[in-house]
């Protein structure tokens, strides 16, 4: 496959197909050089990317124009919804190399790329940033024990927190995933296409195009404390990285950890906020490993049915018999959150993961710290799970278990 | 826009194009004549089907094929993976009309096309079934609290609650998808290509091809009680539909009523569950209105910063101009998966959207009462949500507020 890899040179410009479309130079210092991302289908001769925005939820667009509801044509009105504080440009915000899934400008694009707006081009914000209070539970309990203390402003004097929180819609800029993966840019955009049953021929004809926006999940950042101070390296920051896991963010699902070392990771977080620090959750939507929940259901069950019962000791190789791999979260893309966010260093991160911190490290950033879960937190049936974990490379200060001892560490049946 | 449209008659069958393709007669009763659905790329000559598995995880194993972490032969093992209770197959299976967003035999695929699977097609199963015990802090709150007691077998002693759950894919029929939205099948199949940049030609060119795996999120079922008393019309069945908002169900975010609304639901499923009958949460990954959490989060911003503030009387406005509709979800196809599940009576309607409602009683489903949330339960910034509702025509038993009274519903700005 040669197609697109034989026109790598041909960066995006104007005037390669469409005089009107603007170039994008992706990691250019200055917007107006770096230009905008046009993705939406108001003018399609405007378009400098392939795929639109809203990632899956594009679909649900679609449909609402087919069924008469939206019209084609409808722009935003982005009166007023300009993020509440302002985040970088960052140094990391000039490197082509750092951010590749995520769009720097996509939340200043009513400011940076006002004349082009005004031109009438339709150009979308990517990124949101907006305010919130928090209530839950775990909070409140961490209060009523003494653990955290109200303060009046980041823990406000009902119990609920105040948070500052972002969106963030992927853009995926293709030879830096490329690169990223340590793939051909043709090669990655041929199987892009063909792996997904065929999605966006333009991968293949348009190899002038260098930004796709797919349709998957956003990825959610939570701050605690001024936004500042996370990218300041003189202040102490506290930081979660963590992976959608419905059946337990949820519903409180006992076969995993997920939400109470969530819990736990917003606990440490507010904490640091509170003695002068920043603290900070980025939510990905890979529900599943990314393998999604009907993979992760079919995996509970022949885990729990296989001869000798649900076992630490053939925890990921169930997994790898239903869908072909351990995990297909790849944490190669992950820390761009991170840079978006202008972070260099992280004090304490709150994640056992030996594949989100090698990631995060390989990035670039510090990680003077890493903090495993409390054991008192861990649900009786979620062991299986840990020590799996812990025997394949996962963060712990505890003794790893050899294959015997892996093999005793056992989860409930499916009648019990 | 004639192309699809011309060919509606054209209905899937071997030899349209390829062979070896198996023909899908959508609504058959009997699953040897329905026929699979193979949407899998592991033998392209085998696929009767638009798009792939997984919804939008599909980019993420396209991703891992394409950096050589799986690869693309791979089939499932699916040994041990079927459901721990058989669902169905009901009436409504047999109706083709009932159901054109779920394969209703997606879960039991090893079963029902053993044949096929043997004589080498990849057929991979959209629904997957399986238990869980779930541990929610508002859940030991009831049982402190009396409102729950703990039975030993649907609340368990340590205060878990016993539930199996379901994972369903989506699997769009597009002939009955055109027909729930009363478009041109044509016309669906040119808008769904168009606005979404341009995702499956197969859409245009393969008019034969009736069945689309779109790249969205999947649908979660929770049952309590007898999975087998949900369909049983002599069962007392309660029922939430709840429509994903991460803001509020993982972090409690108090601007709306999500959570609270989420697990009193489960608290009155669980009870019904405990009196004999059953109770059931379908939860849809539809968030911020199927619009997308960036869109949600700019809608945030323009409501808390307009002139005058955040207030009931421009609630849903303010979402139309930032997304051009106040809501993208598409109730629609929603009672599909109620179908999927047998059900032909809801005793207690745990929801107050009059959409919800609508399209439940439209698809024929009756409902003898519907339960709005406890006062207590609504955060105070979530007022404007909730009096705006109720002004727009959801159930309240309250009295609704005229526009004066609105406009005097405000929520917090955004420096509060």
């Amino acid at each position: 496959m040669t197609t697109a890899s034989s026109h790598v040179g041909l960066t995006s410009h104007p005037g390669s197909i469409f005089k009107e479309a603007l170039p994008i130079r992706w990691g250019a210092a200055d917007p107006a050089l770096r230009g905008p991302v046009v993705a939406t289908m108001t003018n399609r001769s405007h378009r400098n990317a392939i795929g639109t925005h809203s990632g899956s939820y594009s679909v649900y667009r679609a449909l609402a124009t087919a069924a008469g509801d939206l019209t084609p044509e409808h722009r935003p009105d982005l009166t007023n919804t300009n993020p509440v504080v302002d985040i970088g440009p960052f140094d990391s915000w000039k490197d082509p190399s750092k951010m590749v899934s995520i769009d720097p400008w996509g939340a200043s694009v009513a400011t940076v790329f006002r004349d082009h707006l005004e031109g009438g081009y339709d150009i979308r914000p990517t990124i949101a940033v907006t305010k919130a209070h928090m209530l839950m539970p775990e909070i409140t309990e961490a209060i009523a024990k003494g653990r955290l203390h109200i303060d009046g402003k980041i823990i406000r004097p009902q119990g609920d927190i105040a948070v500052t929180k972002a969106a963030l819609d992927p853009v995926w800029y293709l030879p830096g995933i490329a690169a990223r993966f340590g793939v051909d840019e043709g090669d990655l955009r041929r199987v892009l296409f063909e792996e997904t049953g065929g999605m966006f021929p333009e991968l293949i004809t348009r190899p002038d195009l260098k930004v796709l926006l797919p349709p998957i999940g956003s990825t959610t950042v939570y701050m605690f404390g001024d936004p500042r101070a996370i990218s300041d390296p003189s202040k102490k920051l506290t930081l979660r990285v963590h992976d959608e896991c419905n059946g337990s963010d949820v519903f409180g699902s006992d076969i995993c950890t997920c939400r109470p070392y969530l819990c736990h990771g917003i606990e440490e977080a507010v904490r640091s906020a509170q003695e002068g620090g920043a603290g900070c959750i980025v939510y990905y939507r890979k529900e599943g490993r990314a393998l999604g929940e009907v993979t992760k259901f079919l995996v509970y069950n022949a885990r729990k049915r296989q001869a000798g019962g649900d076992s630490a000791a053939t925890y990921f190789h169930r997994t790898e018999c239903v869908a072909g791999v351990q995990d297909m979260r790849f944490q190669e893309l992950m820390p761009d959150a991170l840079h978006w966010l202008g972070i260099t260093k992280i004090d304490r991160l709150i994640s056992m993961s030996d594949m989100k911190h090698d990631a995060i490290v390989g990035s670039g950033i510090r990680v003077l710290e890493r903090v495993p879960i409390p054991d008192g937190l861990i649900p009786k049936d979620a062991q299986v799970e840990m020590e799996a974990k812990k025997a394949a490379g996962y963060f712990t200060t505890d003794e790893v278990k050899g294959n015997d001892a892996l093999q005793q560490v056992k989860g409930r049946g499916l009648d019990e």
